[in-house]
């Protein structure tokens, strides 16, 4: 964790002395942080995005949600809304004095609905106490920080995951939301149905928006029958040409597939080097394709479309993590060489291969000692690339990267949304009419314009 | 089809000359109908809502609604936009004077891409092109109504149909959108990736927007894999408890269930004695349910479920074709008897029985004349409620049927939309703060306010 220094921290705005009063008599004094006390609030997953917040408020429940927006509002205090802060663009930590205001608190988990296959979940919830709540069902959205990352935090980034394709981003897991405007008003449809056209989808608009729209306080969300002993095979190939072709293959013949993952000999390398994984087949290959499937067939399957490829398969649960390891350990890889730079996009099927292939070649043209690795979602054109800069180049990176996707009629943000890092480049993406809407849109959310400004600007 | 009474008619509003000519130079006289030529475009599918407008305007392209949304944009020239004129709610026909704008003319398909199983459509396409663009792919959206419903229309009610469990309703279909706003802007993003997190998913919102937010002139929509020899089977129960939870264990023991439909003696006696249908049964049942599946195993799992019930099977596309028109023509039933108003609502699963055994003596406790027909997509919670009136009781079976599905915790439209026929009872499924945040949605995206004034008011 890194503290700002000494320097900063005297520039540091305090909040006014009536305003700080107001406050503790709402959340009480033990959850308005201040000063050393907000050290892990300010700081993100990569090490990447320092500031510093006038104060770090913990509400307890949607009431005192209410109360504090009411109250930041009145006084124009700008606010961070925070989750598990796993967020990668760092747009859950405050730039330069803004209140953070922490969801962790609101962590009550409601009775599965087993029937109707639902639960209603606090903002604070875990993802991993979703896929926990009831031995025959699961939550959609696996992703690698499940332990930290929350319910409100997912909802604001429409996180995505290795179940994709399978069941659709976080957006397509809500069946309701409970959400705070910022001026204490509370919007709230939890009733969990799955039909209702009786207006606008708020909750769709909210998934995803970076929490610059409204305060996610509660979520209905559907869960999803658990796997039956699924099967993980992870298949040692030649090249991601290669790769690209067996998991559109397998997208097509494998009864079930859950997951088509991918990663490189060069990421596995460094995650060899560095951590307690072993390789995972006999000889090292150049790309590597982990595919989770459950159905009846998927083993035959499996071994069909395997042909005569390196292969290792997990059928228990102990085994079937120990391969996952290999992907879900790769988020850390680009970190044992430097603070990262986590770059996430996606492009049309047709480019994939083109994007995987090259990405490395554009990032060292513009920082020849850069490290890069990739990895991520293959069947959804999701590339996560991580880069371990040698120079930092003011931007050029992301310029490099996204100019490249963008020529490829790709996306600058698969998963990870816009946040700050990403801020500067959105016109790569969207038009100047649809982020014109998206200022007119932000304005009638919240129209004293005190959330997470900066973040998913014009 | 019922034209205004001369009466009415003197009361018309007629364009300002000046509009109409600038109209007339964007799209061609022979597009600029008036008068008697409107007729087709001014009453509803049901019969039910009239009215009348001052012009149908039918532009061919997104350039040409550009052009005529600005011009009436600067006369503040209300507008109505129309697709294939299906939808239930009266939400797409002119109440007094607006301009109809007609979008069935824009019906350019674009190619197939078979391997990202995407296609751009121009808003006039009709869901059945969509079904048929592609020998091996299907659209993921079934609707009875299929030879006439539209793209735009369809997204703007965020249609469902009778494959929702399998597919998701419009909104899961869309993978990009171009849109008009009332000023003439274009918003397009039609890129097609399946992941995309670069600010607000404003396709989302437009999904069942009915018209209000802006005009959709194209989509890019996902297809889904055509089935494979799916199996129908029509069962036949001695009540609508045992149906539900037959439908609910279909759900978890049938693999490749696509649609799980219901329907009762009530109105398939109305249809055997209006049509050329034939019993499905050798002897009537209380209730019907009409399931179809595809994959591996279907068949076995279906002979299981239905046990000792009597059951029609239907393999071929013929036989599937006949077992469907039972479920298929229930929307025309009531209309045999009234001109008929049709109700959609939908509960939690656990109160779906309750509706559906109880709704009939709802009506006719405030219209002891009326007949009742129940049908639509049991394994949703969602039940179509027919009516046909014995007497025009202003409002009180609508009442009557949406404050009792309001306290089972329902919702008043599953799939149809709000339109004018619930736009009073909006409030029932809506809280203040929900309406006051649409009002503020709408007003970001149509200052003006001329996009379908009168539907889905505060
Ligand atoms: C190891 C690792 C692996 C990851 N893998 C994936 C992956 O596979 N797929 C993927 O999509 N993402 C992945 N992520 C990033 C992902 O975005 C986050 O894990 C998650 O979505 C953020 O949840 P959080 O609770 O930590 O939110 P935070 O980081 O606290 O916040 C994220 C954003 O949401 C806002 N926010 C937080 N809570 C609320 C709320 N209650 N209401 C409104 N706004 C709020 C914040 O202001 C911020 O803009 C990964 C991250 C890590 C560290
Ligand atoms: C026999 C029958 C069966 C049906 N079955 C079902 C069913 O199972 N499930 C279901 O959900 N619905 C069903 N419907 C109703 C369904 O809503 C419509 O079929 C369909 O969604 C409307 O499409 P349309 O092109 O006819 O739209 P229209 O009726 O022309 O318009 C519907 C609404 O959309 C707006 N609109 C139309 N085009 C556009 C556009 N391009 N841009 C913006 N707004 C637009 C209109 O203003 C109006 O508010 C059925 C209807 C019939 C007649």
């Amino acid at each position: 964790m890194v503290l700002p220094s000494a320097e900063e921290s005297l520039s540091r705005p305090s909040l006014p002395a009536g305003l700080r009063q107001d406050l503790v008599d709402v959340v009480g004094a033990e959850h308005v942080l201040t000063d050393s006390r907000t050290a892990g609030y300010v700081v993100d997953w990569t090490g990447r995005y320092r500031g510093f917040a006038s104060a770090v408020v913990r509400p307890r429940d949607t009431a005192e949600v209410c109360a504090v927006l009411a109250l930041c509002s009145a006084a124009a205090i700008p606010v961070v809304p925070q989750g598990g802060n796993t967020g990668l663009v760092g747009g859950g930590v405050p730039r330069a004095g803004e209140l953070v205001l922490s969801l962790g608190r609101l962590d009550s988990l409601g009775p599965v609905d087993r029937a109707a296959m639902q639960v209603t979940a606090g903002a604070g919830v875990t993802l991993a106490q979703l896929a926990d709540a009831h031995p025959d069902l699961d939550f959609g959205v696996a992703i690698t920080s499940r332990h930290s990352a929350t319910v409100g935090g997912t909802i604001a980034t429409n996180a995505g995951g290795v179940r994709v394709l399978r069941n659709g981003p976080m957006r397509a897991q809500i069946r309701g939301v409970e959400a705070v405007l910022s001026d204490g008003t509370v919007l709230s449809h939890l009733s969990g149905l799955t039909k209702d056209n009786t207006g606008y989808d708020y909750p769709s608009l909210l998934a995803g928006s970076e929490g610059t729209l409204a305060v996610v306080t509660k979520a209905r969300l559907r869960l999803v029958p658990r796997l039956r002993d699924p099967i993980v095979a992870v298949l040692g190939l030649p090249g991601l040409a290669e790769l690209h072709g067996l998991a559109i293959r397998a997208l097509q013949e494998v009864p079930g597939l859950v997951s088509a993952e991918f990663f490189t000999r060069t990421g596995l390398d460094i995650l060899l080097r560095n951590t307690d994984l072993t390789p995972p087949l006999d000889a090292p290959a150049e790309a590597y394709l982990l595919l989770e499937a459950s159905d009846a067939g998927a083993l035959e399957a499996l071994a069909e479309l395997a042909g005569n490829l390196p292969v290792a398969v997990g059928h228990g649960a102990a085994d079937r993590a120990r391969l996952w390891a290999y992907r879900e350990r790769h988020p850390e890889a680009a970190g044992f060489l430097a603070p990262p730079l986590k770059l996430d996009v996606s492009v049309p099927a047709g480019r994939w291969v083109e994007l995987a292939t090259s990405v490395g070649d554009v990032v060292t043209a513009v920082d020849p000692g850069a490290r890069v690795i990739t990895f991520g979602h293959v069947a959804d054109g999701n590339v996560h690339v991580n880069i371990a800069p040698a120079a930092e180049v003011d931007g050029r990176h992301q310029d490099a990267v996204f100019s490249y996707v963008a020529s490829l009629g790709g996306s600058i943000s698969a998963e990870h949304g816009i946040g700050a890092l990403k801020a500067d480049w959105l016109p790569l993406s969207r038009t100047a009419a649809e982020r014109e809407i998206f200022a007119r849109v932000r304005a009638a959310f919240d129209p004293a314009g005190i959330l997470n400004p900066g973040i998913l600007p014009r």
